[in-house]
């Protein structure tokens, strides 16, 4: 992402997937898009191996609420925990400190 | 990794390679049994696409400054800036919340 000074936000969101995947790349493209329009988005990465890991990162816990509480968001987390997801750890998270 | 209870602390490393990689997955697999050695430490994810992200949990901030002050981490971390990384981030976390 883009450089940022901290404190700000990181939602940390790991997964392992089932062997159900119809539908979740593109709709973790559409989430993806979608958060970046969201007030206080500052921005993601993201990696798969074994697990995937994506980390989205955000102004303030206002910000983050805003956007667990968006409707289509919801739609998707519902369908990621009945079909796409094995299982999956969310951890909210305040950037201290960050360099290069 | 195992669960815990927040408050602990998680340090977020993103990097993208370079075209030097020997010796890199040997130095890699010795630092994660390295870091498992250390006081406070409290597990770690992986995940490598076109980033690699790195997150590693620990029990306080001193933990993760002992580790970073480690000499044999230290020797690795000159390596990797030097030769198997062409770019890094380093970002030190509060975690917050943890939910699955």
């Amino acid at each position: 992402m883009t450089k940022h000074d901290p404190p700000y936000y990181a939602v940390i969101f790991t997964t392992t997937l089932s062997d159900q995947q119809e539908g979740y790349v593109e709709m973790a493209k559409k989430m993806e898009e979608l958060a970046q329009e969201q007030p206080g988005f500052l921005g993601m990465d993201s990696a798969r191996a074994e697990i995937g890991i994506t980390i989205s990162y955000w102004a303030s816990l206002d910000a983050i609420d805003l956007w667990r509480k968006n409707a289509e968001h919801s739609k998707a987390k519902a369908l990621g925990k009945s079909k796409w997801y094995a299982s999956y750890n969310l951890k909210i998270c305040k950037v201290l400190d960050s360099f290069n």
